[in-house]
């Protein structure tokens, strides 16, 4: 890895422009002769039995070509099967994306109409009868967990006990997993602290709303435009759903105008598609706000306990958690991933985390950056905090002490292969600000936060064009700037200027499969597959120059963009650039090309640790975040504002989980505030600028040393936020959100007992 | 090459449903958010200086975002020069593009405008004050070539002359190709025949005007939705009249409603991203069917003498031609085209062929169907015909008599390589109808054809899919069918069903150079590429199977779709078929894909024999076609419907230019006709069902066998047609079109001096 002016720079991003100028296509910006509007008919019930739907009175609305209820699409079998990425129950996940027997949350999608305007196809959803006999709902996940609970599932029997319970719950897996002894490590404690959390669902947030046009062709060949966080993923999804083969389903992708996560998954493109074949005609559909709210995925809600033990010198000795989320109407929570991040920063020889997943009449929860890890660290973090308060040690110097390094021991097995977390803390304890005196009712707090990164299948193409300019292709959607990124490793192993490359996302139809962008996989895993397609056509370059010069291809070097002779002492071979060699293609061979496919392994953990300076008033509980500094270890920064850019992200997330962001239930089940008047994420104005402190320790199992970097940002922050209240007006809070009323009613109830 | 049953069949057409529902989207059916529409104001004179452009009535139009004119793209270089595979003028094709000191035919574009309607782009366009200087101008290619003909460029000095002439001219090019020594080859003629020949432009006739959108980022980042025979080239054209680099250029493919040659150059696309850059909105820009006429290149209009000598035992002993074409406003006819293929099907010891390429006030010439050849044949075939007359042989027996096969020289140097001229000939010798009796006033005329057919650079990709499905790509513009003919080879050579390969064509971004769909080069050339893809596959499935058999891979064999053990004996290997491996893809390296470019050479000719029954209406003049057969060898036919329409299909262009196609100007050179009401091609009425006989004398070269299909059909129609009306009523034509005027006209004048 030589040192490189454009590795880490900023150049000037490929999707900057269009999306200032307006031009960018998002989901809803496609259109097609022909097309028509659908829209979605959803329940207005948390849980009710469907008795009947009578779609005749709408169906003879003028304008309306189609209706369609569950009914059109095929049904799936009750397993935890599908193709090896995909291991996902498509039998609930065809119920998610359209009601069969019952509805299960307000909002629920229960019936489609595809008309020739919205309005039409607004006033035909009036039309369409159904008779629900209404069930009793369940939205909190403790009053889910009970014995008397309503059961959303007949079929749902509690896995991971034994004997399998004869009695259907709510409850649909029980997991734990451990290392060493818990009861002999706190039995080594001198200071023990045990607390319970909950936090609520919080949603994505992003200002796009789902969007999907699609078209089912006569012969079966359907095409599907729409905003999502992997084309292939929805290809394969939407194939199963109903029944295609994978080749039969072509996806482009559009413009994501945010995903975090809530975009892995898939509501409208299974309906447009099937709209578009009852009709004969495309097919649009896209949600309002409100949709969005009721019926995309927050990520879970929880109820948490954790207990951890540590010596009076600073070493941790056990830890133990029970995390009980929200799963949504549907199985499959993150809690799994929640229970393996919660402990990993420490060197723990002794843990245990015990994880429940519970429906309840709420929508399924979606993936939402670092799924699950930023819920368990809300509760460990707060108690970590807790720990060194009680043995009086910085909270720095405490997670100093006990961070883990390559080969700390994992509570779920192999052990950490990579440094970088205790680089993260170090780099806090250097900083200035750090030290910096605080005034009345401020505080401040520490965290520390662990996400696995991803690896996985991606494939990329690199051409060589007529004039020597590059057209790079991948097929990972680009969410946070992979584009400028994939770009930047390109011109640098090329050796080309960055403006000679022109990266974009091709379709399904056109490249290699490509996962998910998401679990922060795509500057590690795709651009390994970029270098990788650069390092071929250097190959081939130095063939043809070789081919060219008629000399062994062993006596061609590449170098700064040109093949060389690798015996500079050799004349008459002035050097060949990508430009001469693209001149003569045609009689070195044809086009210059490559396509590479990796299944990337070996990537690195994110590690961040934040702190905050925050001030809470004590008139009001509001609390104003005054400075926000987060240190993170990307491995190695590719395009560094990008890189700033998803921790100062990550950071305002985690901020509005934490003071403000919550979902409002009715007593009948009904979510009371869907819109962004009502749901309060932070806005520029809530905010000091946040302070984003990249720290590079490289992987070296990527060739720029690449780590991922879009999710941990967010892990620390709401324990950051809570433990500087905690500092700053003495009360610990251990609910999200901490918004105005909770700090002050904590305040009050703090006032009352001291 | 193996006995199959998917080569040579029917399977459903990919592009089929798309296009018989409507749903198919052309190069008008984009459309883009904030989009404007663009209008070009073209010349009202056939030649005139232009003195000035005052664009400012037009800008001040509410609604107007953008007024060009030629001034707002870069001027270029006058050279022939360019990248390798464009070895045109570019100094030309701006002007082509848009006029700079001259207009050079009534059509002629010299501003554009971009507003928020058609109807306000309209009439900004009648706001536009152009001042011009009318000069005399020269539509007849023999009048353009006189000594005081008007002069089109002061700058062009006629080349293949010694010494280069000090005066301008119109005539671009002479150029003289022979073989053997024609004087002594006639000295042993018995009989010579020596005629005078016209044919007049036609149309390519299209249904789809040229359509483009086109949008230009504030970065200079550019995309290009249009309609047309290559949108590599589209892109490579556009990005050099624009000074882009070609990595700046996206273009992207939309269904063609036709070319057949015109649509390998480009009109609007460079005029629509600069109204884009000018405006800040994408521009959509859609020429009327009068602008298509007025202004898109027809083939050439020519003016030939050929001369012939025969022995009395048929043996055909010289040749000479002298062949003059209209090149349009700008040089470049097909005339060496038609020089190198006039007696191409002949095997001569002595010929010789002579071209001018001759500049006149009409719109430049297009590559139109075998560009050239079918001019040339009209010619030659007239003239065969009449010695085939003299010596009282049987016109099929006269030309397989002297038929070229492999070995034959070429007028033009190397040998023929490739035999199945001779076939075609015996084909229609052993057809029934060929000795089936005539009435009155019925003819029988036969002539042959030959075209190079071409080979070149393409790239293809190949996806294997999650679920063993084909994601099959290539970035060559199915302009006849070839999505249906890559499937059938891709499903052939993978052994998997022609169901499971989904066949498109990808944008420029996204898979390697294709160079034009034309020249009859797809089958061949990307048919290379798609079948070396298959076959890396293949590799690549074996070396997995051996994974996970773990054996060698030497002891897996690829057999129907499945890798299977080479020793059949050795047991316990169920075959793994490519669902199988595709379901393991991620533990055994990720992604299955390949991508292969390929420059092919070892293209054959394609050859056709054909003959057509007509009847002559002696009162009207008017032709009815009675039969029309048509031998052609297609190497071996991969979707078989797609070849008779190919046939069908240049038959019916090639009567419609024997028999009424014409442009009609007036005497200021205004084109009367510019509409499918007055330029009459033919319709389903007008013809009875062309019988198509294919002939398969496969290529060694191709893995399948493949030679082109798509032009040699129209080359020997005109001819056969006359040679018919000749058998019919006796009179020679020497003139196209052969319409009933003219028909009459000659019975008349026979009347007269008979």
């Amino acid at each position: 890895m030589n040192p490189s002016e454009l590795i880490g720079s900023r150049p000037v991003r490929p999707d900057g422009v269009p999306k200032v100028m307006g031009l960018a296509q998002y989901g809803a910006d496609y259109e097609l002769p022909g097309m028509l509007w659908g829209k979605v008919l959803r329940s207005p019930h948390a849980h009710a039995r469907i008795i009947s739907i009578d779609t005749s009175r709408a169906k003879a609305l003028p304008g309306v070509k189609a209706v369609m209820t569950a009914a059109d699409m095929p049904d799936q079998a009750f397993a935890y099967q599908g193709p090896e990425r995909v291991q996902l129950n498509f039998w609930h996940m065809t119920r998610n994306v359209m009601a069969r027997e019952k509805v299960l949350f307000v909002g629920h999608p229960l019936a489609a109409v595809a008309a020739t305007s919205q309005a039409i196809a607004a006033a035909a959803l009036d039309l369409i009868d159904v008779q629900y006999e209404v069930l009793p709902h369940v939205i909190n996940v403790e009053e889910a967990m009970r014995a008397d609970a309503p059961v959303l599932f007949d079929n749902l029997f509690t896995r991971g006990v034994e004997p399998v319970p004869d009695k259907p719950s709510n409850v649909t897996r029980i997991n734990e997993i451990k290392a060493g002894d818990i009861d002999s490590g706190f039995a080594k404690a001198d200071e023990v602290v045990q607390m319970s959390f909950t936090t609520e669902p919080v949603h994505q947030g992003y200002i796009e709303p789902h969007a999907a046009l699609a078209r089912w062709g006569a012969d079966g060949q359907c095409e599907v435009w729409s905003s999502s966080q992997g084309h292939f993923v929805v290809r394969a999804y939407t194939a199963k759903l109903l029944g295609l083969n994978v080749s039969d389903v072509v996806v482009h992708p559009a413009e994501i105008g945010g995903g975090f996560g809530g975009k892995t998954v898939i509501y409208l493109e299974p309906l447009a598609l099937t709209l578009s074949r009852l009709s004969g005609h495309p097919v649009k559909m896209v949600m309002s706000r409100e949709e969005v709210f009721q019926a995309t995925g927050p990520t879970s809600g929880s109820s948490m306990t954790v207990k951890m033990g540590v010596t009076r010198d600073g070493k941790i000795v056990a830890a133990d958690g029970v995390f009980k989320f929200q799963a949504g109407a549907f199985p499959g929570s993150p809690v799994m991933n929640a229970a393996m991040c919660a402990f990993s920063v420490y060197d723990l020889e002794n843990a245990r985390a015990v994880s429940y997943d519970v429906v309840c009449n709420r929508p399924k929860a979606a993936a939402y950056r670092a799924p699950g890890s930023p819920i368990a660290a809300f509760a460990v973090e707060s108690v970590v905090d807790e720990l060194a308060r009680r043995i009086g040690m910085d909270p720095l110097e405490l997670r100093l002490k006990n961070a883990v390094k390559a080969g700390s021991p994992t509570i779920w097995g192999p052990k950490h292969a990579h440094d970088g977390f205790r680089e993260t803390i170090e780099a806090l304890m250097n900083h200035p600000a750090y030290k910096a005196p605080l005034g009345p009712n401020q505080g401040r707090g520490v965290a520390s936060g662990f996400w696995f990164n991803g690896g996985g299948e991606s494939t990329a193409t690199l051409h060589v064009n007529e004039d020597g300019s590059i057209a790079l292709a991948t097929g990972s959607m680009d969410v946070g700037g992979s584009r400028a990124s994939m770009a930047i490793m390109a011109a640098e192993t090329l050796g080309v200027p960055y403006e000679s490359v022109r990266s974009t996302v091709a379709d399904t139809a056109s490249i290699g499969y490509n996962f998910l962008t998401g679990g922060s996989r795509i500057t590690y895993a795709t651009g390994m597959a970029v270098v990788q397609a650069c390092q071929k056509v250097i190959e081939d370059m130095r063939a043809r120059a070789a081919m060219i010069w008629d000399v062994d291809i062993e006596s061609v070097v590449w170098q700064n963009g040109a093949a060389r002779p690798a015996d500079p002492s050799v004349g008459d071979f002035a050097p060949l650039t990508l430009k001469d060699i693209a001149a003569k293609r045609a009689v070195t061979g044809g086009p210059i090309v490559a396509e590479v496919a990796v299944n990337a392994g070996g990537q690195a953990p994110g590690f961040s640790t934040q702190f905050c300076d925050l001030e809470v008033d004590p008139e009001t509980g509001a609390v104003k975040i005054l400075r926000y500094v987060a240190a993170q270890d990307v491995g190695r920064a590719i395009h560094r504002s990008y890189v700033e850019g998803q921790i100062e992200g990550g950071v305002v997330q985690g901020i509005g989980w934490a003071l403000n962001e919550t979902y409002i239930y009715n007593d009948r089940g009904q979510l009371e505030n869907p819109g962004f008047l009502d749901y309060r994420v932070p806005v520029a104005s809530d905010l000091p600028m946040i302070e984003a402190v990249i720290v590079e320790v490289p992987n070296p199992n990527h060739p720029f040393g690449v780590k991922g970097v879009g999710e941990v940002n967010i892990v620390p922050v709401m324990a950051a936020v809570g433990n500087a209240i905690r500092d700053a007006v003495g009360v610990r809070m251990t609910a999200l959100p901490m918004s105005p009323p909770a700090i002050l009613a904590a305040l009050d109830a703090e006032a009352v007992s001291a």
